[in-house]
């Protein structure tokens, strides 16, 4: 793996390749970006120079997407003349949609999908930082095993692991269901939240508002642009996720009317604890 | 107000004392707890010596009840001899009963009930700090706001200013169905999200667990020997709040069917955001 073309050079993008710098890849990376991202980018250190998808295309032995969903499923068709022994991976947070997309159009070098699970609010190259995967989990979704065992799925993955990230291996359609549930239905649980007081409390709800609300609509501030993606995706698992929700939130307003809160509250403090174990 | 009788030494009470002191109280402050708590507090310099209820009842100008729920609705028909001129408060997160306990036994004294909206995890006169209330609103609930205007609630709330804290004068019922929606819901809602992931996905859920679960999973931490009070003294209001909360969830869900969610996106984003606004 000489060349790695990034296309997307966010704080995704930007932070693999400054995470990979630091690990000591010494090859060239191309940032795929507007003229003004790839400007920065090269300012970051983050990149060498800027190139073109063709360029990548030709040229690049790992092609990482790290854009928006909705344009690496653009990008997808566009990298049929990626070539034999090349790697293409992303990074976007749904998997089933764009594997099945470059299941279709990538047929000479290898589709293998990825989903780090990091991030920050800050986003843009300038929030690039390397080590921003350290200690988080990096799923990579093959349909098959055998799809990690290639010479060059397995060098990406032990790149993946210099970095300092946990490499879990899941399909790409159980990914979804997952990521559905921890990831997906808090987003809706805090936007809804905030919704409802919005409605019932609006300006009255600050003077009651304690570290708890705090926590829990913080995730309410997230962008409609990256949602809306991600929504768009995945509102299969997650309406299942929301449908197994509310049916837990039903047994607690039952449970608070038969004065019965002590299980799920003893349940749910194991469970969060469980979390945070090392 | 010379001397200060202060109910359950712990973060809270402790931290009252240790903020008068700090905000240039001069008189006495004693502490009414178990006699290792009172040896704690008297160590930390938080308070001048240990005291029995009755002993404040007799001599306390002002008698801070500080204990959990469940303990000051006991302590109440025991403060029906505090003396005239002196005031009776508490810090209880739920007013209405506490309320009227209080209106039926202190007949003499006058009490006026409170609610600080501060708190952190660690617990006991050992985390307690002079700055816990700074910034933070501080409720007080009396029935008729005339209640405010005798030179004893008037000094007593000059002092909670003092300590830094945003005095907020309310309704005992409106308080309580203010917090159940800001407080009591976001709990119920992180408990549910808890039980549900660790019945759905068990510890299968921890390598998709990102930072937006952390923050909705934290709540569910919380100790149910706190929380049984809580909803046993806010049934009603709580359960109120969760109606209306899975009512803007299934809209939520609704939404996500016909693909329209940018609205709630962008209506909770601002809400919050307003919550954070200085």
């Amino acid at each position: 793996m000489r060349t790695v073309a990034i296309a997307g050079v966010g704080l995704i993008g930007g932070s693999f390749a400054l995470a990979l710098r630091e690990a000591g890849f010494a090859g060239e990376i191309w940032g795929v970006s507007s003229p003004r991202t790839v400007e920065a980018a090269v300012r970051r250190g983050a990149v060498d120079r800027g190139a073109t998808l063709e360029e990548a295309v030709e040229g690049a032995d790992l092609i990482y997407l790290a854009q928006p969903i909705s344009k690496i499923l653009e990008a997808i068709p566009k990298l049929a003349g990626a070539r034999e022994g090349a790697l293409v991976t992303d990074a976007g947070s749904t998997k089933g949609r764009i594997c099945r997309a470059a299941r279709e159009h990538i047929r000479r070098a290898q589709f293998l999908g990825g989903h780090p699970m990091a991030g920050k609010e800050a986003r843009g190259v300038e929030a690039a930082e390397a080590g921003l995967f350290r200690g988080r989990t990096y799923f990579v979704t093959p349909r098959e095993v055998s799809e990690l065992e290639t010479p060059v799925a397995r060098e990406f993955v032990e790149w993946v692991r210099k970095i300092g990230a946990n490499v879990v291996p899941i399909a790409p359609g159980a990914h979804d269901h997952l990521v559905a549930r921890t990831s997906h239905l808090p987003q809706m649980i805090s936007t809804a939240l905030a919704v409802a007081l919005s409605e019932s409390l609006g300006g009255a709800a600050k003077a009651g508002a304690g570290p708890g609300l705090m926590d829990m609509s913080r995730l309410a501030m997230s962008a409609w642009e990256i949602w809306a993606d991600i929504v768009e995706t995945n509102s299969g698992e997650i309406g299942g996720a929301l449908d197994m929700y509310m049916k837990a939130l039903e047994e607690v307003r039952e449970r608070l009317r038969t004065g019965n809160l002590r299980d799920p509250f003893e349940i749910g403090a194991i469970f969060a604890k469980s979390l945070r174990d090392k």
